[in-house]
């Protein structure tokens, strides 16, 4: 065979591979959205079959032994070259999953998120305990079959943040804490200053239903596009779906907490968009995916916290937001601006944190991620363990366990390892958005209720791409260098010391 | 190995050819109701990759190897030896249709879906006819791949209702028309007697969304079990999902014909309850799955009409009806029985059609089918045909194509060969209340407001038995004979006359 003729043949396999990941992607969203309770088993036989066929095709031989001599071939362009680069890190971590292991672990992720939904509900972690034990042991073998000689959180890592160490996390997240942690106490006193703005009229009553109204036009406004997508309902928020024309994302309503919904909806469309902007005429291979987790977390909180919280963004809508809710025609615009940005110190909800507050949640679960898997801390330990970090790091701590240690989907999910992605990705973000505004007047078209051109800059320097590029090579291309905190922590202190006079 | 080691092997290996049907049932219930119209081509992709999966996984030689020695061992009970020959009934039949041609298959019946509903919006045939004449090559090819020395249209019919063969429906057919014809001109004369009975009650506009509430509530007092089933809304509608835990029925509401969404949501209901009623201890092997499709119209069809049409149903329903539709309080109980069972002879679409004329609706597109596979037809004259058959046998020409050859979704899926079932349903279905009257006090249960006697009474004569007898075998135990039409002639001739006063 030539290499054209072995690419073909490669790029129906993995065409193939793609399509029973997406499938997955239907099966899942339907689980969490509109599967009758009483499918639950049949539902984790279903995933654990398709699970085991995706590791079947993708662990195959026949496409191993593609692989390797594609990887050896002179004559591929250089995004040929990736696909079969991106293609062969996967299969060589999978072929060293046992299938067994994939089923086993496929049927626990579906159980186990009903179990955590009932034990959330009953604010009761020894609900979940003995299945959050089961993952986490499932989770020790699959990484120990991967790469015995690594740590097993940083080969868990891996899987969403290729080629991280923990000693990278360890770095970042202590430059974050250094400047964080003062800042949180220059706020902190400021509050107990008084005469800050009021902002009661964050908790008005608003009913679900002109809440989805208001989101989904904003979601419309931003650029998702529903042709190719959904906005639905679900207890945890999340964009999945089955590919960048089937994407989907959802959102949860909390009766007193309107803006809470209405940024969430942002997070989730910048993670749209992301998938929207994907190359679609290479759509089902795996050189158009998205790059890692934390770039898919700078695109969602870009959105979320850079655009969606900024005053100019909201010049244009705040006037239509007013003509819906009618209580906002006494909150001037910077009094809402203040209130967009409010540092909340007596929140527990890692979805609901601010800017300031955010890594903080993401760094105490990293590391009782880390302390978990290194056998520093046991399962039973981590409703203290949490309490303790929330003490520490934010000075105050959770009442129940649901808005403690039960509150996040991932763990139900056997995502160890994902949350550090999030604050990598606010990192990223401010990277990106430092580098678009070299190009683009951000403020300027923003004001000016144009989202386009911040847009395409996203789309031809990110979206597009995809996994083209190594994390690294990508942000270089994008910013000039590599993972950097200093623009997110100019950018963090410069916006709250003029938000509140420090 | 020994028998039951073998055995234990297949029933694995069945499981997973399950749990993959299941997921194709997601996929499809998923495109009918909420997938975006941008991911048609992806989820071709997906379903004709999960097509070919499951076709690898049914046609596998490992398999066939394991069903070849376990149909000769001695040593099996009789529930397994009809699992194994169910099973081998699918293997020996998917071992001679190639990959390639199941994968055409389902990517052009997923295209085709869309093609349909664009063409039947815009009512024009010619929109559909490249993609219907297309199916039709591909149908033709696949069943000459299954058996070249049979007619098409039978190898077709044989995966809805195996065994059954295209003299003995001939002979079923001709014996309705003897007497449906004869009848329907009896009906048609006692109208220009006129005198009948005012139903232009039929015709009040009543919202969907109290349509839709008191289906749901019709839907529950029958015995759906909403924790394993939804009910939503669709172009047309099935019953559908992922095995007997998720079973998914849809219906449509019309403002001007409440009575057709509500019958229609009771046909929908009989299917699910029959899925429901599935031996959930072997949910995931075939022999518990549905006998036919003729089976399954009997019980679809049996709810609808036997019962759903019955005065004796709706004695104790009638009032809550009542309460709900006010414009019914000047509706005598009679008058309402005789609507529900109005025979409309200016009505075109078959779900809508009563009892006498229905299988005559089922008749035209049977013999349609039956000179299309015969290249006595062609796809461009199907209109034509349709028009002709419509003025034969009814009397009357549907104005357009959506409303006559447009109107059915099957052969959009690809579904040829469906059709029969329908009207063999209404005669098993006839055959079944007939027997389960011996056992059953239908009439003062249902007055009472009793389902329960009657669903009992088909869990174990008919549900519970799943594909464990042959369709004759089966019908055979629970009436003493096999398909009949006395019962079914003899019901209507009686109930019609009686309505009509004939």
């Amino acid at each position: 065979m030539t290499t054209t003729e072995m690419y073909i043949d490669l790029t129906r396999r993995l065409s193939d591979i793609t399509a029973i990941e997406e499938s997955l992607g239907i099966l899942q969203w339907d689980q969490e959205i509109v599967m009758p309770k009483g499918a639950t088993a049949a539902r984790g036989r279903q995933m654990a079959t398709l699970a085991a066929i995706l590791h079947q095709n993708v662990s195959s031989p026949a496409l191993g032994g593609l692989l390797e001599r594609l990887s050896a071939a002179g004559d591929l362009d250089e995004l040929a070259q990736a696909n079969v680069r991106e293609a062969n890190r996967d299969h060589q971590r999978a072929a060293k999953i046992p299938e067994d292991l994939v089923r086993q672990w496929t049927a626990l992720t579906v159980q186990a998120h009903d179990v955590w939904v009932d034990a959330r509900q009953a604010t009761d972690f020894d609900l979940f305990r003995p299945t959050l034990e089961r993952l986490v042991e499932l989770a020790k073998r699959r990484a120990a079959a991967v790469d015995p000689n690594r740590a097993a959180y940083e080969v868990l890592i891996d899987e969403f943040e290729v080629g991280m160490s923990m000693a990278r996390i360890d770095q970042v997240f202590a430059e974050l804490k250094a400047t964080l942690i003062p800042l949180i106490a220059q706020v902190r006193a400021r509050f107990d200053r008084g005469g800050l703005p009021n902002t009661a009229w964050l908790q008005t009553h608003v009913a679900p239903q002109l809440q989805r109204e208001v989101g989904e036009a904003m979601v419309r406004a931003l650029g998702f596009d529903f042709d190719r997508g959904r906005l639905d309902t679900s207890v945890h928020p999340f964009c999945g779906g089955a590919g960048t024309d089937d994407v989907r994302i959802t959102t949860r309503y909390k009766e007193t907490a309107f803006l809470g919904s209405l940024s969430g909806m942002i997070h989730e469309t910048g993670h749209a968009l992301y998938e929207q902007g994907r190359n679609r005429g290479l759509g089902d291979q795996p050189v158009s995916r998205a790059r890692s987790m934390g770039i898919h977390e700078s695109q969602s909180l870009l959105w979320e916290k850079q655009v969606g919280q900024a005053a100019a963004f909201w010049q244009p809508h705040y006037p239509l937001l007013q003509s819906k809710y009618e209580f906002l025609a006494n909150v001037p615009f910077d009094d809402f601006v203040f209130g967009l940005n409010l540092v909340d110190l007596q929140n527990f909800i890692r979805v609901d944190a601010d800017e300031l507050t955010y890594p903080l949640h993401v760094i105490l679960r990293y590391e009782i991620e880390r302390d978990l898997f290194a056998d520093r801390l046991t399962v039973a330990e981590i409703p203290q363990a949490w309490n303790d970090k929330m003490q520490q790091y934010l000075g105050i701590v959770p009442p129940n366990a649901a808005q403690g240690c039960l509150q996040d989907v991932h763990w139900s999910g056997g995502s160890f390892g994902y949350f550090p992605s999030y604050t990598l990705g606010a990192v990223y973000a401010a990277q990106f958005m430092q580098s678009a505004r070299l190009s683009v007047a951000v403020e300027a078209t923003l004001s000016a209720g144009q989202i386009e051109p911040l847009l395409s800059w996203l789309r031809s320097h990110i979206h597009q791409h995809g996994s083209r590029f190594s994390t690294d090579e990508l942000v270089t291309r994008a910013t000039g260098r590599p993972l950097d905190t200093a623009p997110f922590l100019a950018y963090v202190t410069a916006k709250y010391e003029r938000l509140y006079g420090l």
